[in-house]
């Protein structure tokens, strides 16, 4: 029996979490939930799969939830501690971390460090600290399982291979919501058309960072510390279909692939079940109705920040994180309606340009990197 | 290091074998080889790798092979025999079975039997006698790796999972070298047309059969085997560009795909290095070259044989024998001018539903079905 926290239950994974766990009863159980300030949606998911600990976002939230959950008698806890308790929640044995933004990273490194097998769906953990999260499951013996559909892609395919005969890994990109306009029909764009990604539904922010490619930069430094890879080792290609999910290439010219239609059930069931699988209500892949599938070279000129995301890679150090917190924050603005689309790319590569990269960097020195780069993305 | 046994060195899977030992001399080594009548090759082959043992089709050309290499001191053995002493070798450990027709499956078996690793390019083994191949393959614990491309990707596709995780295979057809005519066209077409293959650079018996299909309908029934499906479980599904070379659907949804060039040293090698793989000269795959994968539902109304070949393979017995057989007759005599290319389906057909089935034949039985079939398919 996998005995879940869910860290992020609201959300777009979280939600698709729970509709995994509602098909598998008998294996899979939900211990403990994590949720922001979505109370009504939270109160539900409560009733429905009877937790023993639940976190909120504020403590203003506690009184509001308990009277929305009536006879459920777990516990709540709240804030920044209580993901932690989440996370290390005893009796589970599976932390599937679903939270955007850099606060899933220090529960995702509370639920490493207490062992528990990890279903990664917080891409800002590894960007911003994959040095300290590899070295750190590595050393508690944690299993951490990818659940972003690319990395779940690559996972499978390197199942029952040697990591040494790896050539290549291949992460596709659907190229986005903007995928056929220029860079200067970009500068119109609004809030409402980049909302509209053409093959995955997934939160509002995310589906900004896919229009501007800086997702698929995050999911290159992200494959880097999930796989040990070199970043020479890591290509992305335009693949508008999203039908093959990422592929591998091994040193025999052998490509293996995954493929499937666009549902996150699907890799986030396979952390579940993983090293099994298990039977799923999905719509079957039907590559005849697709007829065609498409492939382009992709342009680093016309994804500016999918390269800032290699070079901000490759040099490390804090700059990762300061990539992340700067991307954040304008995408946040751009949701606001403060900046125009192409002012996210402006705003993140002058913060980076401007941050002096600390080496090796301890936790602390990323939160403080993380910090001093929201404020200048904040008064770009 | 692998010890080779190489049987159908001058063929194309031959040939492409001993260029795989050629890139890993420190890994593989030929120890015997055996060949038909194509004696000048055979013999530029004997001088370059000096196996221990050579088979010969005919005695009359032991003598002339025995003159063409010189200081060379191996044995020569001759016949149906030469060939089983080839395929059960003392001081070999690995069987390439790379000889195409039904004259292949007594060594196969023979080196089964010895327990030598097999790499399987010989289909009529398991067409012809899918079911005492793999008893006698579990009963001595012999590994059959496939080396035909679209079996060696499901076998690759499958490592590291579950059979039972298994919903379906699907095995990926180019149409061959006809795919673009009607049934109408296709009366008036020449040998030379159909030996041009769009996308494999393969015999001539083989490349026929892919342009009528019965190629894939052996494939489906090796496939039965090979992996111990139910027919329901084989889909096929006409892919022009051959670049997904065939996949694996599980139960979750994922589908698992092998990729990569048209080039059989790949799944040569691979069967060779199993479960490892090694470095290999060959080119890679490139997507964006191709820009598109096209995808079609399979027409079994255009392609008879192979709706032909699920129906022998379902009712089993000495049918899937009798279909190779006739199929073989009819497409020699196509060949050879005799008659046109819709006469093969005819023939095949005809021939098929004369046969009274014998079940659960042993390789006597099947042996004297392909001999009544042959005579059948000849006078038809």
């Amino acid at each position: 029996m996998k005995k879940i926290a869910l860290l992020g239950s609201t959300g777009s994974v979280g939600k698709n979490t729970l509709e995994v766990v509602r098909q598998h009863r008998a294996s899979f159980q939900i211990v403990a939930l994590a949720a922001g300030s979505n109370i009504e949606l939270l109160a539900r998911q409560i009733n429905e799969f009877q937790p023993e600990l639940v976190s909120v976002g504020r403590p203003e939230l506690v009184d509001e939830l308990r009277q929305l959950t009536g006879s459920w008698r777990g516990e709540i806890v709240c804030g920044a501690e209580g993901l932690i308790q989440a996370a290390s929640y005893p009796s589970a044995n599976f932390v599937m971390t679903a939270i955007i933004g850099s606060i899933g990273v220090a529960p995702t490194l509370a639920a490493i460090k207490a062992g528990k097998t990890i279903g990664l769906a917080n891409k800002e953990t590894l960007v911003t600290a994959g040095h300290i999260v590899m070295e750190t499951a590595k050393r508690h013996g944690t299993r951490i399982i990818p659940v972003d559909s690319e990395h779940s892609a690559i996972f499978q395919c390197l199942q029952g291979e040697r990591r040494a005969d790896v050539a290549r890994i291949i992460l596709t990109a659907s190229g986005g919501s903007f995928r056929h306009l220029t860079r200067r029909e970009l500068s119109h764009v609004t809030v409402d058309d980049a909302l509209k990604h053409p093959n995955w539904n997934m939160g509002a922010k995310i589906t900004v960072d896919s229009a501007t490619m800086m997702n698929k930069g995050f999911e290159v430094i992200e494959a880097r510390w999930l796989f040990d890879l070199a970043y020479d080792q890591i290509d992305c290609l335009l693949h508008y279909e999203s039908v093959i999910h990422s592929m591998v290439e091994y040193k025999d010219g052998a490509v293996m692939a995954q493929l499937g239609t666009p549902d996150m059930k699907v890799p986030i069931q396979y952390a579940l079940s993983y090293p099994q699988r298990m039977p799923l209500e999905t719509e079957p892949l039907d590559l005849v109705r697709f007829g065609k599938l498409h492939f382009a070279e992709m342009d680093y000129e016309r994804f500016p920040l999918l390269k800032l995301a290699y070079d901000c890679g490759r040099t490390g150090g804090t700059l990762p994180a300061v990539l992340n917190a700067a991307n954040e924050v304008a995408v946040a603005r751009f949701l606001r309606g403060e900046i125009p689309f192409l002012a996210i790319e402006q705003i993140v590569e002058r913060v980076c340009a401007a941050h002096r990269v600390q080496a090796d960097p301890d936790l602390e020195a990323i939160l403080e990197a993380d910090g001093w780069a929201r404020r200048e993305a904040e008064n770009c």
